[in-house]
This record gives structure tokens, sequence and C-alpha cells, in this order.
């Protein structure tokens, strides 16, 4: 497998997942509609394990266009690489999306509020603020990319379980820096999908919420940079 | 142990944990009543690590004729095994759902409505539409088998924590794809119970809704199979 | 450490978070008050992987008389030994219950309900009958000890992680077969905090239950010894 | 990485994740709110994983006093490094703290009431009362460090994973023994905040309880010590 199709297919499971989760949770009739913060943060846990243990043979499983980018910064990563591992991570979180819509479409039918189904594919704040918005997004992928850079994964030894560390760490951020913001932590988890959502003749869909979609790239880009810039000063 | 006892001790194990959780959230009375989502899809994840752990050694484990025939598919496992265990894992959901019904007698006895006691054995959807419950089903095992298939367990180094891998990613798929039709993602899962509901004596049992059951046959294969087709293209 | 000092030490703390999580659920103005069967579930789970790792070393981390039986009954440990094993585990379990009595006395005093006192330290049924609530443990602790006998260890090689997959399924008996008796499937675990719920001067603490004390001794062992010989059988 | 730098960094970690899922759960308006004991446990178990596996090649990962002190007086770590890794770690929570205050500000603002508030920051017990308070967080820290002074840990062989039993014990004291005071188990996790929440210049924050100050901190190195003292008898 390439690295661009592992990059998609793994973000792509991320992604169905990870939408998956919060349509399970937030959609009207499901069996886990209401079951929590918990459910939330553990389903998207595994959908990090998911799609990292898809991936990590062909493209080193970023899935996340501010890993790839605080790679690069940290000098772990080729910069020329970088664009085509975005594209590839927008590409799969799209399809990802698309395929949560198909599998909950009769739950979206069932779903009245606009605000609900975008949730669904994209975060928002719970009280919107740009400028603490922003700091908050900032603050969650610095704790979760310089925890990152320090993961030691002794490759061939314990196959897939190397993909648990960055499952529970980004449970643990989700539990701990998802109340503001919903932690995007990743641009791709949020404009992908957003995009699917402005696309998708979703019934009754509202607006896509724009204004606030520059919050969840710059936040977590600007957060990575940091962290790698951190890292290569105290390690 | 051989392989057919395997499959049948390791399915057995699956549904005596899986159809188990679902009871004990579901029926009246006992410790676990109304629980949660988390409950079933955490039951049914640590189902799958006990009965995957079980027959690891002995069957590698399928415990699912979605997942054998995708690997036969695959070019993985070989075609001419596929019927005997299908009917090892068959005769095994069989006797773990009838071993449920034993533990939780007293509180099926207690349990008034029909489709609740149903739900112990198998699966319904929350909206019913055979077409859209299809889709979901296609989708959750496409997802589910795709990711089995680039599991990577090195096998002797880990012992009993290489089944971890795909109890996970079942948490995940339960948690994220379970919202609209209760995942079944494996026939044996969801027929081998049902044919025990049909034929045992519980109190006031109701149908054992056959007109839904060929869905969660035919959508976990489907799935399966699409999924190792394209894993031979991409892998 | 001795053998002995294991097991006494392994089931101690066993206890001291098993019936730990229970004091926290159940009793008045705890911070877990009322947090539900995922928590006892998970609580446990982690009480055995934490019993285990103590004791792996000194004395391969039995911590349950069902355990020691079961495997001497499998030609997997001296008959012997059992004995002592037994000793040590219940005194650790009387152990273990005195700290939480301890470290919960103002909760023990802050709660009216003397069932729900008894409860932190040994088992009831939800339904109380004799012959159902046998079998129920029968099953529970039959499918608990066939997994065990499964379990393969790679002694050294994942240092305190070998507990994992014994607490992970420990975790998955609860959350399934917990339903109509808590899952006591451990004599030592309700007997010697049975013991101690009699001898400590508990405030307002009403009776110990005796009558069903038998129940979780011979449930379990029996369980326990089927488990070994079908073990035997197909192994 | 020093092992200054790595206890800073790994108890900034530590804290950024575990006040900061207490924030999300108790204050007004997040995502987690009201998310209970289920969320907090684990924030707290995925926090200590993080802080774990970022600093254990530089310093051990100690990131409690409590820690550092009984290993000292269990022989297995020097005394003359205990004052600076105090230090660090007391600063590194300060750090982390702050960092939990910004991202959560607008929360902070919207929280009326100053004992919610206080909570972010550190522990306070269910039912006050100075003894008691004190033996619970002596039973608990000593069921905790007697369980670290277990841990095996094949270090170069599970690289990261090398931090999840003590991840899982944090988790299940936290679940087990977190009832009556908040299981502080840390002198460095509540008094740094604690100085933290007397500093920085929080909305209506009310008093930071300094009368109850000196219980999560001398109650935590008893508890520490003692467990250091039973080993060396035992082990």
């Amino acid at each position: 497998m390439t690295a661009f199709t592992g990059e998609l297919v793994g973000t792509a499971l991320l992604i169905i997942l990870g939408d998956g989760v919060v349509a399970n949770v937030v959609l009207n009739k499901t069996n886990g509609f209401s079951s929590g913060w918990i459910v939330i943060t553990m389903g998207w846990g595994m959908a990090v394990f998911t799609g990292v243990f898809v991936s990590a043979a062909a493209s080193g499983a970023h899935l996340n266009p501010a890993v790839s980018i605080a790679l690069a910064a940290a000098g772990k990563f080729d910069w020329g690489l970088v664009p085509i591992y975005i594209v590839a991570q927008m590409l799969g979180a799209m399809i990802g999306s698309l395929l949560v819509w198909i599998a909950y479409k009769q739950h979206f039918d069932a779903t009245e509020n606009t605000s609900t189904k975008l949730a669904v594919f994209c975060t928002s704040p719970s009280i919107r603020n740009a400028s603490h918005n922003l700091i908050t997004e900032i603050i969650g992928t610095f704790a979760f990319v310089l925890a990152v850079l320090f993961i030691v994964s002794p490759a061939d030894k314990l196959g897939s379980l190397d993909a648990l560390p960055v499952a529970l760490l980004v449970l643990g951020i989700g539990l701990s820096m998802g109340g503001p913001t919903g932690y995007a932590i990743n641009p791709a988890r949020d404009l992908g999908p957003r995009i699917m959502h402005a696309i998708l003749p979703i019934k009754n869909k509202g607006g896509s919420d724009w204004k606030y979609s520059w919050i969840p790239v710059l936040g977590p880009i600007t957060g990575g940079v940091l962290a790698a810039l951190l890292f290569k000063v105290i390690s």
C-alpha cells in the first residue's frame, strides 16, 4: 500500500468511526442516543486506534495535517511530502463522513435540529468566542502533539498494538480538553467533513458554519508547531 | 484442540459474554439494568477478546462467517474449510445463547416486553427499512473486516494480548456504527441465537422476527467480501 | 516473596479495589455515588489487574479458591498447595475488606440501608432463588475459568501487562454475567469479607445473610471444576 | 531531556489532562458537563499514561513526591535527588493547571459556585473530618504505591505501552478509593494547582481551602512510605 493510500484509508476509517460515534450519540432514535461523553471519547479513541494500525506500515499513520506539519517542523518528516499527505487526509475524511451519512441516513432524516446534524460532521464551540476557542484548540493540540513526539513504538514487536498509545492519548485529550470546543485537534477531521456537509443533499441541513471553520484548522496547526518547537528545545 | 472445537468454543464464549451483556442491560431487575451503550459495547468488546484468545491457536479465531468468507475471498483462507467453520460458529452461537438464557432465566420471566426478550438473542433495527438497514450492516462490516485484514499480530510474542486489537476494533465499531441496526456484523451471532429463540420454551416470548433475519446475514457477508476485494486492490 | 504472601497481598489488593469500588458506588455522599455498572465492573477489572501483577511472580496469581481448585483439577497445580493458597486468599480478602471499611468509615455511618452496607462486603442475588442463583454462579465461573485455562502469557516479555488478559476477562464476565447474582465467581472474595462484616463493629449493620453464603462458594467451585474437566477433554 | 525537564513536562501533561477532565465535568456549558465518575477516573488514568510515557526515559516518571519519597525509602532511588524531583513536579503541576485555566477560561467565567471552581485545581473531602480524610488518603496511596513497587516493565520491549500498568492502576485507585477524598494520592497534584488557584485572577474564585491543604500532602507521603516499608519486609 502506498503512503497516499495509507493516509486516505486510515483517515477514512478514523472518520467512519469518529463521526459515526457522534451520529450514534446525537441523532434521534439510535441505540446510542444521549449515551454521553464517555461514548463519544471512547469512540474517537478506538477510531484513532483503527486508523493508525491500518496505516502505520504504509504511511506512518499521521491522519492529521497538524501532525504531518509538526513532524516536519521537528525535523522528523520531509516537508516535500506534507502536501500529498494533507490531500490524502482530506479525501479520506470526506469519504469517511460520506459513509457515515449513508449509514445513518434514516436517523439524519429523523432529526430536526440543524446544529445536531452539523455536529456529526464537524466541531463547534460551546461558548462562541474566536480568540478563546482558538486558544483552547491550540492548547489541546499542543498537549496532543507534544506527547505524540515522545511516543516510542518498538515496531515489529507489538504489531497492531503499537497503535494503542496514541489511541489512549487521544482518548485522554478528548476526555480532558474536549469540553469547550469538541477537540478538533485535526484540520482534516473538521474541514473535510464540513465540506461534505456543504455538498451533500442532507434533508433540512442548515448552514455549515463557515465563519467558525478556520479555528479548527489554524488552532491545531499552531498548537502542533509550538509543540514541535518545544520538543526540539527540550529533547 | 481442533479448529472445529476452537471455533465452537470461541463462538460460544463470544455469545455468552455478548448476549449476556444485552441480557444484563435490557432485562428487568438485573444489576446492569439500563446501564447504557458503553456497557453494551464494552461487554461485546470483551466478549470478542475472550472468544479470540481462546480460539486463536486452534482455529485462527474467526468466530464469524463474514470473516471466514472474507478471508477466503482475500486468498488468506481455504474455501474448503469455510463450511465447517460456519457450522462450528453456528453451533457455538446457539450453545452460548442457551447458557445466557439459563443464567438469566428468572430475569426473562420478570420481563414482559417480547421485543426486549428477543433483543437478548438477536439484533433489530431502530428504524425498520430493509434497504437502509442492509446498507448500514454492509458499511459496518466493511469497515470492520477491512481493518481486520490489516491487523498484524506478532504471534508467540504477546500471547493472549494478541486478541486485543480486534477486541478494541469491535468496541469501536459498536460505539460508532451500532446506532441504526445494533451492529450484527456477524451472521452466526445473529442467526444462531435467533434459532434458539424460536426453539427454546421462553415464557411469553413472541415471534422471532424472521422477516428481518436475512439482513444481518446478507449484510455482513456482503460488507466483508467488499472489504476483501478492496484489500486485494490496495495492499 | 513467598507464594503465601503473594496470594495474601494480591487478594488484599483485589479486595481493596474491588470492595472499594462497590463502596464508592453504593454508599451515601461519595464521589462515585450511583455512577453505575460500568464503574463497578471497570473497578473490579482494575482490581484483578492490580492483584494479578503484584502476585504473578510469587504465586502465579490465583487469588481465588475456584481457580486454585480448577487448576489442580486440570492437572496444572499441585493439590497439596491448594489448602495453603485458600488460607492466604481468605486472609487477604479479610484484610482488604477491613481497609475498605476504614477508608469509607464516614460513608458507612452516613448510609442507613443495611443491605447497602452488606453489599460492599459480599454479593446477594437480584431475585432470590437458591437453585437459579447457584446455576448462574456456576455458568459465570465456568465461562471465566474455561477462558483462564486458555490464557497464554509470555512471561518475562510483557512484564506487568501479562496481567491484562485476565483483567479484561473479568471485566467482561462482570459486564455480561453479573446481572443476576453480582458475579462472585470467587469464594474468597465473597466469604472472606462476609466474615469481616459479621465481626466488625459496623454501625447499624444488620445481618450478614448467611443463608445465601454457600452459593457464592459452591457455585464458583463447581463451575471452575466443570471448566477444568471440559478443558481436559477438548485441549 | 534531563530528569528535571522530564518530571516537569510529565507532571505538566499529567495535570493538563487530569485537572482538564475535572474542568470538563464540573464547569458549566462544557461538552462533558456532569458526565460522571467514569469520565473523571478514565481522564486521570489517561493523564497518568501520557505523563508517564513522556517522562519515562528521562526521569523514570515519578510525577509524584509520594512516589519519589517511597522509592527512596525502598532503596530504589537516591535521596539526594528527591528535592529536585519535587521542585520539578511542583512546577509542572502549576504550569499544567495554568493551561487548564486558560483553556477553560470562559467556562470558569460561566460557573457561579466557588467550590466547583476550586475543585478543578485540587481535592476536597466529601465529608470533612481531618483524621478520617487523612486515613483515607493514607490507605489509597498505600495501595497505589505498594502496587507500583511490584510493577515489572520490560523496558525497550514495549515502548510507550510500558506506561499502561501504572495508568490502569491509577484508574483502579480512582474508581475504588476516590469516593471520600477525591484521591489526591500525590502532593504535587494537589498543592501545585492549589497555589495557582490562590495566585491566578480567577473571577469570583473564593478561598483556596488552605486548612485542608496539608491532608493531601501528608496522607500520600505517609501512605507511600508505609508501602515502601512493607515492600522491604515482604519482597
